[in-house]
């Protein structure tokens, strides 16, 4: 079966590609290269050295059990998008290819349409390229949790049956999303729904959680096939950052009363879960949403956690509560269903104290290269840049 | 109070800002003129014969009670628009600046790409020129019903009361656009909600019904001074097309079964809505919108009666059912609410025999100029260019 998976050269893009191949599934790359530029805008930068694409499929074609291909453009130049469709015939494209930061999002007027530009023309590329070329093909969307934002009811995978005066029908869930970045992945969802209803194309739109963590059976078959591991204040995620500040010995920074609660999963779940989507295709003319996550956790807890994990290997952690540069409920209800990808097989990663062990052991490695500047929040969702701190 | 109108050359920018300037508003208009170059790419135009933007202000100026300045540009580009707000401080912000038409965005890849962006990008520049420039300025934003699409319950008014699991919330009514132009609506909506929430702006969001009608008070004070009427497939409303149909004797062209049912109204009550909610404006912070139409018909309804009111001039009309270059449901529920404007003082002019002679007779002083190859659908939403008679 003939993959493309967009976005290829990212911290999830690689590692989905390196498993998809040794699955035995026939994959080419896409990427270009706009997240490493955007490293160079914000002075920030992986804490595992990365090799470049090139390098990576080098590697990956010595020791991978299948080759993969490389393509190097920008899916929103539609000339390049369409040659790739053309030459590759993908029965299956994995989209990673989006700008993926809320912070970058709301740094400034630019960042903002920039991130809504990229995201809602690139997959308008893809939903056309699909149809001109390949319209049986099966799009596999990383969409993002926070598009649902965090409602009073219990957040549904997709779609609610709603009842009202008397009658009732079965709606997309509402969207309440946080950042234009947020913003920007409804906006994708109402496209891709759309052509589906209209051309039959068919779409699996993967809610996804917060992601963590970076070692997979693929990144440890040879360290040049590592993937990145970004802590700072725009692209880290906030375990990542926890870790990062416990093995330096900085104080974790939770943000305002650390309440706001959020789904979280393992870097091998999200893996595991593309696949299945992959190997559970949507029907024709079907738009499918799932809900990507394993466990809900809030950031209190995970600075608890983390702190924990830390305490154990004999370190000395603490905990640090820092104004809230977003604008959030810090202490709201929260139940998001995440069956779906259960029914269909996942095995979930949880979140043990061994696994937040191994990560700050990882982190430890590393930890001379950690730059203690990108630690604290530089922009607000609301005042724009903000003093901090310079070492 | 300092009103900027945005698309101030449209079919209904025009109009509006006339009102507003005769109300006693300081009124300056914004254009930049895409809507007339995309006339000459469709090879349409309006049936009435509409001078451009200088000499309509030209002579606003002279027959008006208050007189408008006007400003040449596209709010896609923000100097531009930055430099408008500074220079007009306005007060409060019509919105009529993006592209419109569902089948223009229909069209090709091209057309959808740009109608996106070009509404996407144009709003979210209004928004922060709104938080640099004029915080407490009220944004009245032109959105459509076809946000909504055709649910099977009551449609409200931008937001529904979910009950669920034993819980409950006030969320966004969810929508389900029928087409690209339609989406970049419900993405603006969305982008819009957001600003409110996490900045305090405030904003009404008109989803406004199908208009009809070419006069208005102030149209009338001098032929320069008409607003554009369309009728060909891509621009015109159904409304429009069936009586240039009828004045010319050609079948009036009901797309499929005729069963589609929209919210009408006529040009004089957008007129009174967009002032309702300038004079009656939305809270700091908050994000309200009014479904902005006065009454429900479908497509073979409104064929009836125009057939009916050209029968009354005793002209011969004939109703000609013609493959629907859409995909939408041709036969289904549909009951939305429509009692916020109502109840801000609304007085409703509704589709009387009367209104329809009146546009049949002006339709027809002018029915030399009916281009008649620009009657029948071009192209369809899911098959490109349509073969079609060409004359």
């Amino acid at each position: 079966m003939r993959i493309l998976v967009l976005g290829g050269d990212g911290y999830l893009g690689w590692p989905t590609a390196m498993n998809l191949a040794n699955k035995g599934y026939d994959v080419s790359v896409v990427d270009s290269f706009h997240r490493r530029l955007w490293d160079d805008e914000i002075g920030s930068g992986s804490l595992t050295p990365i090799k470049s694409l090139r390098e990576r499929v080098r590697t990956w074609n010595k020791v991978g059990d299948r080759s993969m291909e490389m393509f190097v453009g920008d899916i929103c130049d539609w000339d390049f998008l369409a040659g790739v469709f053309k030459e590759t015939q993908p029965e299956a494209i994995v989209h990673y290819g989006e700008h993926r930061a809320a912070p970058f999002s709301m740094l400034s007027r630019r960042h903002a349409v920039m991130t809504q530009v990229n995201n809602v023309v690139g997959t308008l590329n893809v939903l056309y390229a699909m149809k001109e070329f390949t319209p049986e093909s099966h799009l596999v969307k990383l969409g993002t949790m926070g598009e649902y934002g965090t409602p009073n009811i219990d957040i549904e995978e997709g779609f609610i049956e709603i009842n009202h005066n008397g009658r009732s029908d079965i709606m997309q869930f509402p969207k309440k999303p946080g950042s234009f970045y947020h913003l920007s992945k409804v906006h994708d969802s109402h496209n891709i729904e759309f052509v589906c209803r209209v051309w039959g194309l068919r779409a699996t739109d993967l809610n996804q959680g917060v992601v963590y963590g970076v070692h997979t059976d693929e990144t440890e078959l040879h360290p040049d096939l590592a993937t990145r591991f970004d802590y700072d204040d725009v692209w880290g995620t906030v375990l990542n950052r926890f870790c990062v500040q416990a093995a330096i010995g900085h104080p974790l920074t939770v943000y305002g009363k650390g309440g706001q609660t959020r789904g979280f999963l393992d870097i091998r779940d999200t893996l595991a879960c593309v696949e299945l989507a992959i190997a559970n295709p949507a029907d024709m003319g079907e738009f499918r949403v799932f809900n990507q996550f394993t466990e809900q956790f809030n950031v209190g807890e995970l600075a608890e956690m983390v702190a924990e994990g830390a305490r154990k290997l004999g370190w000395e952690p603490t905990i640090e509560q820092v104004p809230n540069p977003r604008v959030e409920a810090e202490d709201h209800y929260y139940n998001a269903k995440h069956t779906k990808l259960l029914d269909l097989g996942l095995q979930p990663h949880l979140l043990s104290d061994t696994l937040i062990d191994g990560l700050l052991e990882t982190v430890r490695e590393h930890s001379e290269l950690v730059d203690r500047d990108l630690l604290y929040p530089s922009h607000s969702w609301t005042e724009g840049q903000l003093a901090k701190p310079v070492h």
